[in-house]
């Protein structure tokens, strides 16, 4: 079994890490599957606030994957345009179990023709974006649509993850990633949702 | 300002890049210091799960930085014997204003000699080794201790890095931060704390 973590120009860095980090955890210690890297290109690349990653493999030698993970970042409305990028996510659709997308990594999902009927959720900045563009929008922190998965903005991918962790291999597998990443996270909010202008549904809904 | 984020072959790639998202929306939304990576060379190098990154600066162009911090990773324990890391670490406490760990990198801390008289935590597996090596451990997800900062395993470092624009900054800068990175995590857990051996107090306590 493969899980591959699509790279592009201006992805946002904790939208690709923060998944890869609970499914190599799922690789490492759960018997998951291998996770690979895979970009158009073997150059380098820089990520939205400047982290510089290369991706292990290219479209032309990715090979089939049984999961493909799509980050998000500001860039996601350009690579939504890049035609090599939309093969190649169409072709993991086909030939993969389940495509997820984080943040406004939904927007390429949405380019490759994959959301028809398919609810789904992006980053809280780009929800009626979404909306507008056709998408049944749940406002949850992930949504798990048939094969599709999608998560809200840049952490929200780290939950998702998790619960496909679940869904695939059981709570087991899931909870032996949870206590190897130490993610049991403190819940401290810093602000009020109040203040928040354009927060998503789950996160206004009492604690 | 200036905020640097070490890095080093084998390093566990959450540890840094969950705090170094949390540092960069600060930079972003919130007049944050300018974040930057640093290694000892400018060679492309391999994390502890494979992702292939490559610092933007080495310790000889650093400059001077305010804050530095240090991932952690299996590799810490050989990283920690490495006296170019070790003299640009004290360099960063001697001149800076605060040195955070997450995971393992506490023990990266421990050899460059920042831990005499310092509370202090680490990932849950090495708490022990911690306490042993003559540190007084605190088995909170973080702890802060004067211009120390320290955290559990992996993920915690996200918390930890949060607690700490909401002390540098305040708790207006940390929300702006929350909210933008969208770090609400569900809480969820996918499994019973009494099935983990070794589990730190924190983990332990009734939520």
């Amino acid at each position: 079994m493969r899980f591959g973590f699509l790279m592009y120009p201006g992805y946002e860095e904790l939208d690709l890490i923060g998944p890869w980090e609970i499914a190599t955890m799922w690789q490492t210690y759960a018997n998951g599957p291998e996770c690979v890297t895979i970009a158009e290109t073997s150059a380098e690349m820089r990520c939205a606030k400047g982290l510089i990653t290369r991706a292990g493999l290219t479209y032309a030698d990715a090979g089939t994957l049984d999961y493909l993970l799509v980050p998000g970042g500001f860039s996601a409305f350009e690579e939504m345009k890049n035609p090599a990028t939309l093969e190649f996510v169409r072709q993991c659709a086909r030939e993969g179990k389940a495509v997820l997308s984080v943040c406004s990594g939904t927007f390429i999902l949405l380019a490759a023709g994959l959301l028809e009927d398919v609810r789904a959720t992006t980053n809280w900045k780009v929800l009626a974006r979404l909306r507008e563009a056709g998408v049944e929008v749940i406002e949850e922190r992930y949504v798990h649509d048939g094969r599709i998965w999608s998560s809200g903005g840049v952490s929200a991918g780290i939950d998702m993850t998790l619960a496909f962790v679940a869904d695939q291999a059981g709570p087991e597998a899931a909870w032996t990633v949870q206590y190897q990443s130490e993610y049991l996270p403190d819940g401290r909010l810093y602000g009020s949702v109040s203040t928040w202008d354009g927060a998503p549904a789950y996160a206004r809904r009492p604690g």
